[in-house]
């Protein structure tokens, strides 16, 4: 299952240590003001070696266009886009070839699929999610066009045991990356690269939290039943290699939920934006959990792993969010109200 | 979009307050034993008034086979199986006609569909739950036969505040349903039932989580990246009303998720018995957090509401479960291993 | 597989001798104006017994409505829709037990399913099709208001190696049921209802043609590359049991197949309606052709089965032909064009 | 709608003009032996310029696997394939900026899409059908090692009006493409060819038919009710652009179809090896009607259009008729028989 969403569809390929990956986008309406680099600048604020708190592997990761777009406009024909592989260095991973890396999914994927690709991560690298910055970056092009009043940020909010305060309403994506660890609490952010670079020197790494607010969802955006907003949403950030939890709801959902309802339900924000699984005009607000890394020790040195992912995952984030929005407005589209 | 899975696909439908509701489970295997009983076993599992705790409607709820059982086996066509609303009592509900109920998603369905049903909840009502235990009923029927290892127990592991201690192995159904509440610690649970009773007479409610067990999957099960366990799972548990969060993991994975990546990875159950995306052999475990019902207050007294939702979710929880794994299991077998 | 459809998604289920058959339709847009009163019509339409040349078979085929309607009006939830079967004469069939009915799937589905119900023909019956009816009246009432350019009327053209003349413009529902044969031309007709009653007599069976019209259709209709109107036309007719051919194109099509490009692109009508696999604003024409039942001599006796299936089949071919174009209307929907 | 299948899952992307077209097939198990050569001794059965009775553009149609293949197997995840466009002329094409082709489909796409891509036929060329045959020749290679019975062999059976006589059993490819019109009737063949040498010099083209016989696929492959083989096939067949009718049986079926039901059921071979739309055990057998090409006279003149596209769509057919096998096999396996 390689492809996620119904209308506005998104497919991934491509090994970690292949020739490419690379995504089509089928389902995007025509005429959509599209190009190239729009896209490369979303892959730009994934791409690893943006910091000393990332991995050092240096990947340009240029995105190539092959079909869908003509003119920096969208045919309404699939969109394919490739991104060529130049940094593999198997002979790395050739020493891995007989044994399983701890922690990894290496002895799970073998005995589902019998054939395991020794070159590395393969399916299960974090490298897949590239393919989903494409499918977000087309995703949030079609949006600006159609839904312009939609706004979707992203930001680290908890590293290790560091825990954020919460931004302020109108949080940017510039002021999100203005720091290296993605996270906008200034009281807070410059001890989390440290700790982050003390986790990488001893081999050791960091998980924690992503927040996702999202402002301007038209009213009663989402599918009843199991096409909820809350439902495709948690799918979306449910099938992102690290994330092992999400809360549909502001930032302190979890310590309200002991709350008694009469008091719950006094706070307007407590649905996190989505109500009967559909958006109710507030803010959409999910907090998203991470596993810390499982390359650890000796296989964490070299400086080729990410010891804390998070930072690098907020565009991820964002653009699986974006796919979900976009199918839910295609599929809104299709049922025009009554007249 | 009320249709859940690929090829263990079930189909829900029918209002709280329409003639009936029912579910069309499409592509179980021919030849698995099922039995109307069987289906009703678990419906009564989940009906109203079965303790002092909960709504007390009376909701007969009895099942009708209409299609795709024969000779009590089932034939690999679809499974149609109907309730009949018997005690709607319209009447109540025709004052609510001209209002939207405060906490629920009237106003936002009506935005959306322009055309509200005023009988009462509708497709956003709880009771559209009865359609999945149906499912559930028939995907446990089928996994009875083909993976007799797969055994699933959800239970309730928070009241509000109250939260329970990790049951030991081993923990059965049986054990789970000898208390109203269907929280298995027995150090807690009383109190809990107290606290639901005070709620309910003060017109309050309240919400808490639930964990669910499964033990026995097959090692591999899953598909990769979109159709992951996990992604799988969040999407079937985001699809019910009040689950306001989902983690995969062990009930207090929320508190390790601080710690560094080489104590946490030093404990092996702290991937939920998910690696990669597939089952890992070792035991699933998911926590589900639940919001305190909406209908609060004056609209809650009389007693036709739940003041607390999750007993009577436990067995709404194992059915999504089993029909993600029933799913899973046909795509397992879709594509058997290379010699 | 018994979905057929991804935005106007129609299920079916019931086996021939099981307490009932019905129909979910999921998709159909909130406020259409529906009433139990148009689905029962058009099942009336394909009722058996309606003249000397169908089965004598008496099934009143009354249809009861579950849920998705309130007020004469949809509610844009699933329409559950069901039939019950009150003359099964089970009895009837005990006999068949044993043995496989000659020119009958039976063999191949105990084959594939192992575990064949021997009550009748089950799932593989033509009593399915009723199922299909009740979506297309469904389908047609949504296209009554959103898109009212459009008449659907299908007819009988050929019955055994009687060919009717190309009816006029203009045809209507009430000139093709005006005889029972339902074929408009007057000069053969009553011809063919001798050959039909005929052939009842002797056990013997015919088949033949049926034309499928469609006037008014928006242009642009239809998806690219496997969404094409004709593909999906294709896959609707293709999935009825006695459908052995289908062809876009005028009646005459493949006379002129042999003809040279020059003379056959200079007569506009050659494309059936379709270019490019979209609706290219003339009629659309499709001829589907049917094999002769294959309940014969003995079998066949006693008046229970259709010595020729074409005159009930108009109303389902209707049905599915609808049902591509609501599903197809509304995927037009969802990607509006560039401002 | 750019992908076909739902277990063996071919999507196809790229413009006639754009820098490439290509194809990911998601769905094939681990294993297979595969490598690129295969795949592209597929394309070059359908390449142009093969013989003088074809275009004279040179397409080289080069294959690249990104993803899926590793060490000559496939990996279980998406195989991606793409072949980039080397001869594409644009230029030629400017003229055509203006004005929309005869008999082709730019008008009703441009209604559509609005944005035409005017560089030529964009997606409705027939030059993605050769993004099927890479699919084709993966769903082969899968099927060689797990149902290796299977024979799929596709011929031309009439072009103009003249008709080959039926092929004796066990026709090869080799034979097929011993003669550039890939008719294997030696008396008719060499005519045939003359015929379109005349009408390429003419500027006139010429229609006919293919037919295509599968021998040894598992009795009771296919799904119930929409996804019989039948359905199937006809969606697979329909949604090839200059396909213009399907019949599902001998070849001489619609001379048949004329006759009494005791008199058709009697031979054997009327069923085209299907039956309730599973396989019957014997041979399948489709005849496929194509439309003359579109392009005409002082457009059809310097040699770069096909006068008579059957003998290169035969690769094609076959293609699509192996890819809904493959994935009737893995729906097939997803549900073993009971005990």
């Amino acid at each position: 299952m390689n492809t996620f969403g119904e209308l506005f569809r998104l497919t991934t390929f491509g090994e970690s240590h292949g020739p490419a990956l690379g995504a089509i986008l089928d389902g995007c309406p025509a005429g959509v003001p599209l190009t190239r680099e729009q896209i490369q600048v979303a892959l730009d604020r994934r791409r690893p070696g943006q910091s000393t708190i990332t991995t050092a592997r240096s990947e340009p990761d240029q995105v190539e266009l092959l079909s869908g777009v003509f003119e920096d406009k969208t045919l309404g024909t699939p969109i394919a886009a490739i991104v060529r592989n130049t940094n593999q260095r198997s002979g790395d991973y050739e020493k891995l070839k007989a044994e399983d890396r701890p922690g990894h999914a290496d002895a799970v994927w073998r005995e589902r699929f019998k054939h395991r690709d020794h070159r590395g991560g393969g399916r299960t690298s974090g490298r897949e999610t590239l393919c989903r910055v494409i499918g977000g970056a087309i995703a949030e092009a079609y949006l600006a066009r159609d839904v312009p009043s939609i706004r979707t940020v992203a930001y680290v909010s908890q590293v290790g045991n560091l825990v954020a305060a919460v931004p302020a309403p109108g949080l940017t994506r510039e002021q999100v990356d203005a720091h290296a660890t993605r996270c906008p609490d200034v009281a807070i952010r410059d001890e989390m690269s440290r700790r982050i670079l003390t986790a990488k020197e001893a081999g050791d790494s960091l998980g924690g939290a992503i927040d996702v607010r999202v402002e301007g969802l038209p009213v009663g955006l989402g599918e009843p039943i199991f096409g909820k907003l809350k439902a495709r949403i948690a799918q979306a950030l449910g099938s992102i290699g690290a994330v092992t939890g999400v809360v549909w709801g502001p930032p302190d959902l979890l310590e309200r939920i002991g709350q008694p309802g009469i008091q719950f339900h006094a706070v307007k924000d407590a649905y996190g934006g989505i109500q009967g699984g559909l958006a109710n005009g507030e803010p959409m607000q999910i907090r998203t959990f991470f596993k810390p890394p499982a390359t650890l020790q000796e296989h964490a040195k070299g400086g080729r792993h990410d010891p804390c992912i998070m930072p690098r995952a907020v565009p991820v984030l964002e653009a699986m969010v974006s796919l979900v929005i976009a199918d839910l407005v295609l599929h809104f589209n299709a049922r025009p109200h009554a007249p």
